[in-house]
């Protein structure tokens, strides 16, 4: 069986383990205050390019998600996201459970745009009963979106700017971030990021983790006693150090984005091999994950050999499946796909 | 000034007063456990045919949808709305700040159909990362909807179907439900309600109570300490005999159903009235809230003379206007509009 | 039956009703934003000295509390309060369900000192763990408390002084308020109470209003947001009217005030009453709330003709009962019980 | 520097980190559906002799206690514990996040008694008020307790009576479960916590993972849904195989067990030094926490050379301080300390 049914199939990328092995003895400090932890934050710092910035760590996507947005908004305040945004649908509730409202706009491939963020905004104040809604609080945008597409730079200054005008922020959510900042499609860079966005978190897991997301405030605005909240969340690792060790390894020596621009390479080829073979994509995706409409008959004989993630229901007779490339991906599990496609 | 702008603009209807005063120095136990709140009981299980119902009073629309929602639901389901719906607008908030996610579905001049419904609910457990998204617990419709429409008898047997199949309750806000039962266009009857939804309310506010709704839990399936649950929630008054007394005399000699009655002649004349004078109606609304396009400079000079509620933006030169009749309206109201429109 | 066993078992008082009556047929605009709230708004704040105070109306004193403490606390503070406070033990975990601790100091009497809570604030940041608990953020005093004692002016001052230091509010619940502002042992003003907290609330169901409680935030410093706060919870009335027609008339003429110097003149009565009879009282209480020991039998013959609060067991043989007077106790009451005791 | 100041300053037990590696390469199904959760799952079963348990695995203890009390209360119940247990104090209300209320007990060297319990139980359910109170749905107790304290089984069994009589589950928090069951004093097997307690938890983090604490439903009673609980709650970690793979190393060969009994035998080591110094015990403690008082001055000049935790202040000249052994704690560890002291 090969894998390309998602990017966390594997353990964890074998320089952060060989981190992970080389301080196991030391008697460090817990809930994060050890050296790691505060080097990696130093880090992050440096690679965004944001000297003021706070970031902390913390275990998984939703939790991540939940944490930040619950900290951030007042709590009669909603966060605005496309109705695919990974908070919408994936999170069984996590940002309902801590009180707020997911406002949703429809999506393009993923996106959504300034245009619209602006047109809720302006229209939930216009509306004369909006002291009776939810407050607008926040917007969340995924990058790369769950549909693999990316932002460029100039999409994500203008949503900035609405947000800006509106005295509200903006949160990116970067699990996959390694891949899109390495997808020869982008324009982004982590100080772009860390310039436009008011929160982002850099995904761990996803690019090699064995769990943890880098959460950067960057603007020195991290929500008052940000750690009791993340305690009371119960999120808080007694083991911190497992968090910072990755992250210190994931940006030395560039880890971090030598890990995307690699996959970015297997996934360039895992395109060229879909479409010499005539596979249909279901979406141009600038990122490691690729979707093609499979016939039924085919996805299933096809599934016996090759793991892959359905995604949706095509028509009747047609599934879409997606197919991950990751840091774990290697030349011969490429070999082996085109061997069975 | 004449009021059409809502169905609340009034104090109390003039018979519930008067039973206020009367009943006004007894010395009664607190909390709801005073006669007047247990014959009133006694009566709407008897108008209901629903001899095992239990039937609690709470104070206001939103807190009932937040308290019968919350008591119903297991902590990681949300409830099927339609995006019009009150809990899924304007109650700011209330059904996720108790936890629970709205599920939308695109109405119909504020319904939804079985048939959506259905679909919803397969695709959901067909889905194979349900598990990672928010269980549908329940089909909240409302009765009249948002919007004055109605849902016919059929309709109702069909979604309620639906929620048996998927044994999930459906619950029917009856913030007007007088008026809707009262429609020359309704086949529903109190007793229908019982026997199609598991919870339903009985809305008194808007009918001519001071505040309260009456809550049914047709089945006999009320959730489990339900009067704690009611106090948790801030919404357990004192005096619970402001509400059944009111709500004891609302099913005394059918004022309840009556109030309606009169209230729909009131609107065959307000629609007579409105259609004599060429106003254009946005829809078709078969209850007492009618909605009408005016041109902006013609709803702002109106508005001197007359209350109404603005609804929406129509296009850069039109408004869309509620005008409500209610157990308030009187054929001086209607005389006078007719002179000023 | 006579009726002792709380201060809310008649309807409202007929200056009130007579006030609900009077204005009954005028067209006012919904949730609060008519004339007459308006106007009480503007007669607290004069009763107050506190011309920049805040003023919202609310239904009932558990909404009252955990609408107040939830809307002032960040996410991860709780409430200091006694250990017998009402928000502590009689609420239903309604602060709970809000997302809030209760931080309980044993009472005396149903108070707290000053110097408890500075000694809690004190060692709560002195403790090297305190980033791992919950925050003291509020400090919450009932006046009279739930025993009928009285803080004095000397002891809440203490008490704020305390809470300015830490700059944590200080929230005064004044469910009974008008029995303790009129209590011979009192020393304390509205006035006071709007300089010492930063939010109190003036108590109306249990002074002789249907439902309705003042909250005032006296220091210009309401929470943002607060009627879709408000809302959110559940809380906010369509008829909005009834709470302020009803404060509006306790705010005229002092009203208010004069039904509490009424109600404690009944109690000197019924104290000297008990004590001619020879009952042993639980506690000295200065308010309108007396609490006597009695013995299991006695108690039980007395209750078929005279209705008393059942407070706690006190010894095998004995029980602590409460007798309250209210607005609604008349001379025959008195006698009435004064025959049967 | 030596290391005594807690368990968890280590990274993780050699033998776990050989089965991380190990492991490593493989492709396995995420969320915790690998066949190395699944193994460990079974061979837990096994040393519970509770064939029909369901396991789950979280990441935290706070986690852990969030999530089940959350999961097997109704929103209108509250957890008994003592007033020192860990979800009393230092969880920074993660407990009343969720909604629920901790309702304490005063403890006796951080245990609570059955008939504590039962008494609470009958008081509550004797008071006639107690509709308008948080209902007990639950007793917590940790094993060992946060002094190092131990139940015994007979306690343990007279508890559980309790509980089954009032029909509530009794929750047993195993953060450092391992340094219980080897203590010399102990009494209880993994069997009989899986017979008298409803749901208990197997800590690992302090016990030699890098993270991770394995919840038993030992009656097969796990709430519904308990996955997408868990998902709600920000819990589950995408490569749960971290968690699977630990614990199921945990459970080969007894591992899990040995390294509780090579930590008692260093305990008692531990505590041979510290009585033969003549340190004063500040309680006598049968686990791997043993608490000492000494003289401020002694205790800032030590901490130069041994890592200790702050417990609390003993009087104003003196401080009580943890002393920790663990899995990590070598014999030169104990040499250098006994020639610190």
């Amino acid at each position: 069986m090969i894998h390309f049914e998602n990017d966390y199939n594997r353990g964890v990328h074998k320089d952060l383990l060989q981190a992970l092995v080389d301080t196991n003895d030391e008697g460090l400090a817990g809930y994060g205050f050890d050296q790691y932890s505060e080097r990696a934050k130093d880090k992050i710092r440096v690679a965004c390019q944001a000297p003021d910035a706070e970031v902390f760590f913390l275990t998984g996507g939703t939790q991540t998600n939940q944490i930040v947005i619950d900290s951030l908004l007042q709590s009669y305040e909603g966060v605005i996201a496309a109705d695919t945004g990974h908070i919408s649908v994936h999170e069984a509730g996590a940002i309902e459970f801590a009180g707020h409202k997911v406002l949703t706009l429809p999506h393009e491939y993923g996106k959504i745009s300034a245009r619209q963020v602006e047109t809720y905004l302006e229209n939930f104040y216009k509306d004369a009963n909006h002291a009776h809604m939810v407050y607008p609080g926040m917007v969340y945008l995924s990058f790369p979106t769950e549909y693999g597409t990316l932002y460029t730079k100039h999409e994500l200054t203008e949503i900035a700017g609405v947000c800006r005008r509106y005295e509200i922020p903006l949160f990116i959510d970067g699990a996959r971030l390694g891949y899109g900042l390495a997808s020869p499609m982008n324009d982004v860079t982590l100080a772009d990021l860390a310039h436009v966005a008011d929160v982002f978190y850099i995904g761990g897991t996803k690019m090699g983790a064995l769990c943890g997301e880098a959460v950067v405030f960057s603007k020195d605005s991290s929500p008052k006693r940000f750690p009791t909240i993340v305690k009371q969340h119960g999120a808080l690792l007694a083991k911190g150090r497992l968090l910072g060790v990755q992250f210190d390894r994931f940006f030395t020596d560039d880890l971090y984005l030598k890990i995307g621009q690699t996959v970015m390479e297997k996934t360039e080829r895992l395109k060229e091999i879909l479409t010499e073979k005539g596979y249909t994509f279901f979406l141009e995706s600038p990122t490691n994950q690729q979707f093609v409409i499979l016939e039924n008959a085919h996805y299933k004989e096809l599934s016996k050999e090759v793991a892959m993630g359905f995604w949706e229901t095509y028509d009747e007779n047609h599934v879409v499946v997606r197919l991950a490339t990751s840091w774990s991906t290697t030349e011969q599990d490429l070999e082996e796909l085109q061997r069975l496609l």
